[in-house]
């Protein structure tokens, strides 16, 4: 794809340097609006407005909205009254808020100037909804039907209004006052007689999200019901949107982003990693690394404590690393689970005694797997092969005691924070890996020496 | 939700008790297919069957794709052959084939006898592509339409096929031979004169994939183009099926679960959280936590080796777990940003040199904030508040230096490491968190005790 995508561009910018803008016409229209987007982001700025206006009306406007924010800017602000007129008209108004959103408001004021009034109105209905709410991803642009209409009426209502619909494939039967009774689809009314009456045929079970459904419950919904369109209602059951299921599916790639992003200690910028500059990557990862590195002062304030043990028993040191990466793996696994078992709607926080005691029974098990693996590892190999003679079963012993309790304590830790983090209102996804092991760092050591005053009494 | 779900479920077992079918199946219809089998799935399975007769037989076989393997099983092998041909009559066949995979060899013999011949047919053509396929996740069911009809033909045909199709709103127009050469929506059609052929108003340059492209490409091209439907072909480009979006959405969220598990060093078993066993979570964790734990030999050793000088220096022995720690989190951060992008496909491998470029400028930069942090940090609360004694610049130096050098090299192998699994054909999920943790744990380490032998002369 890469290496493709590189000759496509160098053509494309010989090809107008040469002012072969029938060629390049030729080339362009036979690529989809998403390529087109991804080979113009490629190309030199000031190329680019030359190369746009090549561009068919609608396939201008298609290529628009894919294309990354800073193009997008450029062009507007090359654009005539009269151009940007011409694509805004073929904007769908869910592509249209996307756009103005990230806009500077200079720029954000003509987009809005030269949006015919209907437009303008459902940009800033939509526009008032809080990010991440279902109303901030819908679209105002959906077919609705009446319920005494019938099939034909219906099919010619369809052929008049839909050109400019998102999708004409679900449609909305509500009343008068815009309340919600019922939908039908396309294909149900291709398979019914013309003269049927829609009240008579539609699905009156009509599952809705409400303009303030947080967005990533609505993706939920979307993949446990399968369905192409969901509609929004107001809080009186008026239909004021739709969220279309490709739109849903931008969001779960993004939801899902967002919690790796967060789950590794990343602010998330919403950026592709290589467009984002080193200045705001760096931004995005310091904090979390500051944080995490001064909790871990409490991990020197154990082991100081101990320092005078630790100067008797050195080989105790020699073990620190591997069981609070041991425990930090073990934390990091539950924690995962739960998150994304939580971030899926698989596990709600009625469950939590439920996983608990799940969680330590796994956690039971792996302990004592691995304190035997590591017992038999010891002695054969620290002890016997390396000659190691500080190596004796009590210390190992106690190493291995430590790993069954810190294996316990780390996934009963990963296990809960997640939920109780949710339980009081903050995402889950950042109890995870970086955290978890910050917070078992400082439980195993206390386990560790608590287990080498109770054995080797020092 | 899940309050809710209790109430109905304790209800429909309370009416089936006092047998008040009728009652029951009006509750039943008025409820969507998904929602029905999440019901039933918590039912006691002796009452399942009685249940689910109750259904009208479309509704039936739709509940019946969306419940658990295991009350699947148990419900066919309560039916008689005549209510095995019902269902499996109505199933689509992708879903078809997904109950087909979950089935033991007697199950899956009785469905495939009483599958209609070309229902077999379908079913064994999409078994034998391999999983993760886009042979394996396509359906054969699609509408295929011939470029010289017109609209008005190709709308009859439609009526008359377009019932048993997973989806009529893309159609694709094929030769006699089966070869693509063009797709048509239902939509276009629907804004088309009657007598319209459709070779001259199909989209020409159809995107499609071949049987044997990995899945999860399929679904990266799905959220690229915004499409509804993907065509797939064989390698003379003779369609063979289409992948659905609904269904690439499933196959999304479960890749990105597996990616989940995977960077959190689980090995992935393809069942909700609550579902799978103890032993079975036990047996996809335990493998990751032995070999990490045992990897962790090398930090033993490189500790062991510097015994002597951690005695006389105990104070050095305070900060491992920070420098470990930190050095975990700036590798994660990195590989965690790579291991994603590479995934959604926002960076090839050919851009590796850009990826090290950037992940060694931020790392500069978080080492030096890190690092400008600890040292006031150090002298003012340890050295100063803390009135610990061992604390002086010079160790403080030490320990900061250590902090720059180890997030340098964290987040270069942070980065280098998921490019190079993926360059040698490993998915670079695995070279994550825990994996990356064990290796800069050691890392850390050597720079550690190098640079106090270098600036402590010990």
């Amino acid at each position: 794809m890469a290496e493709h995508a590189v000759t496509l561009e160098s053509t494309l910018s010989t090809l107008l340097e040469e002012r072969k803008y029938a060629t390049l016409r030729d080339i362009l229209v036979t690529m989809n609006a998403s390529d087109i987007a991804t080979t113009f982001d490629e190309i030199p700025h000031d190329q680019l407005p030359r190369l746009f206006r090549l561009l068919p009306k609608e396939l201008a406007a298609e290529t628009f909205v894919e294309m990354e924010p800073e193009a997008q800017e450029l062009l507007i602000r090359g654009f005539s009254d009269n151009e940007l007129k011409e694509v805004v008209d073929e904007l769908y108004v869910d592509d249209a808020v996307d756009i103005v959103e990230e806009m500077p408001a200079n720029v954000v004021k003509r987009i809005l100037k030269q949006a015919d009034p209907e437009m303008r109105k459902m940009i800033n209905e939509i526009l008032k909804y809080p990010d991440d709410s279902a109303g901030s991803i819908m679209t105002t642009e959906y077919v609705s039907l009446r319920p005494h209409m019938t099939v034909e009426e219906a099919f010619k209502r369809i052929r008049r209004t839909g050109v400019d619909k998102e999708t004409i494939y679900t449609c909305y039967v509500t009343e008068e006052n815009r309340t919600l009774v019922g939908m039908i689809s396309i294909r149900t009314m291709l398979l019914s007689e013309e003269d049927n009456v829609l009240a008579d045929i539609m699905e009156q079970n009509v599952i809705s999200v409400t303009t303030m459904e947080d967005q990533e419950s609505v993706v939920q919904m979307f993949a446990k019901y399968s369905f192409m369109a969901m509609p929004v209602v107001d809080t009186e059951n008026r239909l004021v949107g739709i969220v279309t299921i490709d739109d849903a599916m931008d969001v779960m790639q993004e939801e899902a982003t967002e919690d790796f992003e967060k789950m590794a200690g990343i602010t998330p910028i919403d950026k592709p990693y290589l467009r984002a500059t080193v200045t705001e990557t760096f931004r995005a990862r310091v904090p979390w690394l500051l944080i995490l590195m001064l909790s871990a002062t409490f991990t020197g304030i154990i082991i100081t404590g101990f320092e005078d043990s630790l100067s008797a028993y050195v080989i105790l040191t020699a073990f620190i690393p591997m069981l609070c990466g041991t425990g930090g793996n073990s934390g990091t696994q539950s924690s995962t689970a739960v998150i994304r078992s939580l971030s899926l709607g698989e596990v709600h926080l009625s469950n939590w005694l439920e996983v608990v005691w799940k969680e330590i029974r796994v956690a039971v098990l792996c302990g004592l797997v691995l304190a035997a693996c590591n017992f038999v590892k010891l002695l054969l190999v620290d002890g016997y092969l390396m000659k190691n003679p500080a190596i004796n079963p009590i210390v190992a012993l106690v190493i291995c005691l430590t790993l069954v309790f810190t294996v316990v304590c780390a996934k009963t830790v990963g296990c809960i924070l997640p939920m109780l983090a949710d339980r009081i209102g903050f995402d889950p996804a950042v109890m995870a890996s970086p955290f978890i092991s910050t917070i078992v760092d400082t439980m195993s050591l206390m386990i560790y020496f608590q287990m080498a005053r109770l054995i080797l009494h020092i």
